[in-house]
């Protein structure tokens, strides 16, 4: 019998028991899956940071935090944890973002705000170019990016990704280092941020790299607010040189009322909806990195927490 | 030497003429291209229905007359015409009508409207299902309808198509002839209209058939104005069985600034943008129709008049 607690928000325990038991049946696993079992009898601790569990030191014979999340920003810096972490890759939660940044991303090509606000009569026909002729930049391609940077090149666009340690993908120019930044930077018609939210990357997006984009750049944010040095973001869409920016994510979440992205007529606020962890390929996840941690198997999602992702 | 009538509108020469001379170059062909041919001794016509050339009859030796245009039915009754028809299939609107396709698909399946128009404050969370999960109908698998289906199937949508007469496109569920037309409306959150106007599909969207799709489904329609009963459609949106349509195309263009589609507040009009002939591109397909009227091969895109396509 395996003892396997669940540490996150209520409501996730009811979206998450039947799924994580069909999955553990499935992967053939005895397991005790329950919201409250004695710290120093935990196997495993299925893991959100706005759960109860705080403090791993208790967790003598924990042999993985297996997080619910793909962003693990607020538990790296956890000194009480020693235990393996592995961070959250679930094909719903990829394929969900896809979706979202091609759609977007296809929005500002086309151009569409245009037609889809107008509120006159306008016909005024605007014939975009084609997508080959379109720069698309991707800052990060890690399983996110690099999902969103092929989706994007099979859609024809011009792409250019780039991350910390240099990368290779099919379709897409790949860029590492902060030359490679410049370079993707500045071939960027349209900017995806999906880097993680590490000391390196706070404010990557600021006036010195804003301003290394093509005049009229738009932006599109469903990484971490981190990633934008948000006043300076501000200023360049008010001097035009950045036309728009369409923001998922934010340093303080739900964005306050007061925050001025609210009112600012080229900056389009989505409330955090661009992905989302989807409960029945996530359990299969979980399930298949307890059945390697019992097989002495390495985990899947290993997070490097010198690196911080 | 070959002599080529351009009979379309003065400014399309301005576009074409470079463009095709570059093609004609390309293509080893010695060709006469002019706006201005005695027809007696006329080879080929490049024509546009909004050009000059309505009574083919003087044209006694062309060999055939290349439509710039992808939708021939302006042409196709045209009793004096017995030259081969080719009508364009360029790469550039395929290309084009895909990217414009999979955005209104993927704008419709994000409900990206909700943010992009709000004009309050309010986080409300809305998670779209995965595009696995969202039924796409595509009516007419022709170069551009199976091109589309293709993309939207390639962006993991689940798509279903019709067609006249039988069809199979891979990652497609193929359906044709009227039992199939149910099938596929029936089967459509979302229905993507690429037919080519002819009798048969003469407002084959009508009353009838709106109540054959799901209640809350969208419309795109990027392929003919004819296709739709604008009546009913409106009947359609006004009781909310249909939730909202973009329409790229209408039986009057530019759209009558009268017109109810203007004021409706789950109508998208978009001035016929969808996809446009590259000069580029097309001219390159024109060349190697001449290339073949004079090695004797068959013409490509060649149309059936009685098909009317």
């Amino acid at each position: 019998m395996i003892n396997v607690l669940f540490s996150a928000r209520p409501e996730r325990w009811e979206t998450y028991e039947a799924p994580l038991r069909a999955a553990f049946a499935q992967a053939g696993l005895d397991i005790n899956l329950s919201t409250d079992v004695p710290p120093a009898e935990v196997d495993y601790i299925i893991y959100a940071p706005n759960g109860p569990v705080a403090d791993f030191a208790p967790f003598t014979r924990a042999k993985g935090v297996l997080s619910l999340w793909a962003g693990v920003e607020k538990i790296v810096g956890n000194t009480s944890l020693t235990q393996p972490l592995t961070r959250m890759v679930d094909e719903g939660l990829a394929e969900g973002m896809v979706e979202w940044v091609a759609g977007h991303v296809l929005r500002y090509h086309l151009d569409m705000d245009r037609d889809i606000c107008r509120r006159n009569t306008a016909w005024q026909v605007h014939i975009p170019p084609l997508a080959r002729d379109r720069r698309i930049g991707v800052l990060g391609m890690g399983e996110l990016g690099t999902a969103c940077a092929r989706a994007l090149a099979g859609l024809n666009f011009d792409v250019a990704g780039w991350s910390r340690s240099p990368k290779s993908v099919a379709g897409v120019t790949c860029h590492h280092g902060d030359d490679g930044l410049e370079a993707v930077l500045a071939h960027s018609d349209i900017l995806v941020l999906l880097l993680p939210a590490t000391p390196a990357t706070e404010s990557i997006l600021n006036a010195h790299s804003l301003a290394m984009l093509p005049t009229g750049a738009r932006i599109v944010n469903p990484g971490r607010g981190e990633l934008i040095d948000d006043d300076a973001l501000l200023d360049a869409l008010n001097t035009g040189h950045i036309a728009h920016a369409t923001l998922d994510v934010f340093r303080i979440e739900p964005l306050p009322d007061d925050h001025p992205y609210w009112a600012h007529s080229n900056v389009t606020v989505t409330p955090h909806i661009a992905s989302e962890t989807r409960p029945g390929t996530a359990a299969k996840v979980i399930a298949e990195n307890i059945r390697r941690g019992e097989a002495g198997e390495p985990f899947l999602y290993l997070v490097d927490r010198k690196a911080g992702y």
